[in-house]
């Protein structure tokens, strides 16, 4: 098993999520990625979550949208640390999805990121993870030093063309 | 087995729950009422709510506040109508509890009532069982006009006394 | 007349209320689709809704916009159960709908389904009536496991492929 | 029949109706008050309201609160210009009120005051009026220059006694 | 002058405030509209709306966006009824537009619309003037029938053709 | 005529901005105090701040609530910058206040506060006037200073007596 | 070093972090608390979460109201995980001190628990922390098993003594 | 040092922010425009800003949007007045950018305006430093001028040329 399970309630949910992917991807961390609809199949979603931590997962990260009750049914199942990702909606702009994630009520806890921070619940997962191990932590500091240095970049630039060029 | 289950996340929640039951009471409709909740009983809550189609239970009425998952939870466990009740709450004025339970994905609708609207979410119940039966179609009939009558009663006060009489 | 009444209080809502008739359609269940504006056509709405139930109708499904009182007054006309489908809306997301319709006050629910959730409040009418029909309920059971299924198929096309062959 | 008919769903609204009869009072123009539910007396509601141009009736004034429906219901049934109230409410503050009674569908305007304003709503019908009477807008021109005395003796207050007199 | 001022801050409110335009075309009410932004001509705006009522003016209808402060700031300058209507805005969807214009303390009140709702102000405005034409409330009770019958003729098509037809 | 003049459009926002003439005091700025309402007396509202920048005022500081045009009417007649606080309200918490303040058009700005920020706004005329007083300017260090020491002091206690002291 | 910084902005956020201590003293994982504001002592809290990781700190929790910074500021100056609490406001629920904390940008992410959460994030942390110690993580179990019976107690006495013993 | 620093977040700001910079060349106030992301680069941006003052800066204008801190972040780490300028997001609107920068504790104010308000920080920064030089003083009210003579432009090609020259 990976160190990682990404869920989705739905394949629509992939563009946000390919982020998280994506950063675990950069940092050498194994995931695993499954779509498993809480209100479609929650037996078959309950049965895989509460086997994830004996098989050695560590961190859970569930994206879901609206009434988005995933990332809370994962929380309820395993006693991982859960990662909620709330999908922007074409209504609502994504609130609706980002109340029904982080306002879980005392003793299941949802770590919840920003509306389609599919990225940082990856980056999230990494930092979890690095606290136990000085490699990852160690590149999590060039992470952060390459964020620092791309924003030192664009500085560069504008000091040097003005801000002209941006537009 | 009853046939309305009500059940409620927290016995916080009773005080608005108890407005359905003193519904399902003036209508003689039988019900059980539990305390499950969702995300700290999430197997408890998926055996039970199963099983309740073959025990003859005909709808139920799931109320719960914040990240309210339980009226979709339940709404994925059986093919009965479920009935969301949306708890007031302290921080969102339940606009939290509201969206968890409305913006249901395609294919798991629950019927959702107003904020607190407990009362309500037993009357729901009553009239779907009054479809298919003349009795009870003429009790709700009965309480509408009843309802109407209240109003009239007042109105009546409201000629006779002025206004000044309600302040 | 048909079990199902949908009613749409302008034929621009007819894209979200298509979806209701295509799930009864799918279900087998006959409704009658009819174009009435409570703020237009007040008395005729009232004449038409006061005459469904004594005509066999079972359910009625109002659909509309903005201020969108056409459920709440189809529920004051009616002891039939009463679905509400809030229109999204260009400027409020639909929040405006919502609340109209939702925020009903004791003694007449509206069963409320998400924004532009059209095809469930078709499914809610399927359950509704499918509590006192074995039949349908065997098709409310069908749906449901092809939904899973299809939740499924793309589980394991993510497995076969990977999560790029979704971007 | 007076010249205004003040309408509220219920007694509970009197607190903030009182409000406008008071104004009315004040300016010496006649009203009729009412207690009609939109959602428990559909028909007595639509009876009263299309018989009140007849009799002579010039404004109507309906508040009413969260699914709002009463205003938009008035206007549906008289071509009177109809002003409606939004009360503020428990859970959300009257939003629901207000949304339920502004967003009106072309064709169909409710005049819209504040959350829970009963007096302006009273003005507003004056201030109609006011157009073809002279009388009228003399003394609608008196109670604005009341107010602004009002306020002058306030700083006038302040000036003289320093902004802690006020604390 | 012009039985009705048509007012808005900025140009780009044009095409809200044409509609309202239209509309007293259609009732054959005579109107004046202005560009006057009440923040950046405060004098010329005031000099403006305090001679409205001298010159013959009934109603006033402003049109502004964001913190629309055009309404109100007519309100507080002439006793005639002011109609206020709320611009979408990009940002927030017109909720700023609307709280700025529906809030108004007590003593000054604006009759405000929908959002975008230039047709019902001109509506409104012809109402209000109604009230004391029997020739004008003839023609709304016609334009309130025409609307009638143009939802009659879409339900009539439904009928006729199904709903795949509106799609 | 003092640096900093503070206008409010009613008594009642007193509490709030008597906190803006206490931060004042403290820094030792002279001020004015008004009473003048925007929407009632929008003529004096006129004269009194367009004679305010030749009169030697600096900053102008206006406090509101609801529809609250005070802040942007001010910012219309004078070329001084206007601060602008947002009072609470009690239906929709002070966002219809907000909103009415900070989203003005372009040309006209208003630099507006916290909701109830009454001290801020003060603090806010003192930063802009220290930019041309080394005075005032070390007057802001050491009360940023003592600010900061404040916390300290509170760490301190927490360090030593433990967090159930706060309780 | 403790195992887990508790930072709050304010020793008002006191009642909502004391939750906080309480549960990481139930988990028997060490803590220290800091009151250290992100606007007051910018130095202070940087130098301070700079030197967090190295001196063996494994989580970072931090409480802030409002526009609150200081989570965010926090997971700037450190590669360990943050855990974020927005607290309720008096004026808009928290929804600004939601929004402020759970919002971040790409790169830099908190883990942010419900409004008012205190809790909720050392559950949160002690679940972090389990996964790499089986001691912990049989605790998390317990508890987790003791919430569920704590439901089940409730449930018991509602079968038992029935709803009325709850009002 | 110039005496504007214009400072952003992330180059995808820089739309909003050009417009700050097209008013301060307008006006011939010279300025330094930066990219320093409040998140990525803290230190380099607290020693940024903290040099400002001694460098002869007078006002500070931050852009930022969802989590937006970095306006709060500048004003703790400078005396001077820090203007803030909420991004419009693409899931909120701009009402997390809003709360984060406005909602500031009392002690370090930010000057808020509205969303997307790059023209009008630039505007309230040449306002700020015209309080103290009669020539940027004259120049601000020739701008106000020229605005008001666009306004009139635009209204006398209404009155010339009507409504439907501006659809």
């Amino acid at each position: 098993m990976p160190q990682v399970s990404i869920i989705m309630g739905s394949d629509s949910d992939m563009p946000v999520m390919a982020k998280t992917a994506e950063i675990l991807d950069m940092f050498g961390v194994s995931y695993e990625m499954r779509i498993l609809s809480a209100h479609r199949q929650p037996e078959a979603l309950g049965e895989y979550v509460k086997g994830l931590k004996a098989s050695g997962c560590k961190v859970v990260i569930a994206g879901a949208g609206k009434a988005a009750a995933l990332p809370g049914v994962c929380a309820s199942y395993t006693p991982l640390p859960v990662i909620g990702v709330p999908m922007k909606t074409s209504d609502l702009g994504g609130v609706d999805s980002l109340y029904s994630i982080v306002q879980m009520p005392t003793g299941v806890p949802v770590a919840t990121v920003a509306i389609n921070g599919g990225a940082n619940a990856g980056l999230l997962a990494v930092q979890m993870m690095a606290v136990y191990s000085e490699e990852l932590a160690a590149e999590v500091e060039l992470y952060r030093a390459s964020q620092a240095a791309s924003c030192d970049d664009k500085d560069a630039k504008l000091q040097a063309e003005g801000y002209k060029a941006f537009l």
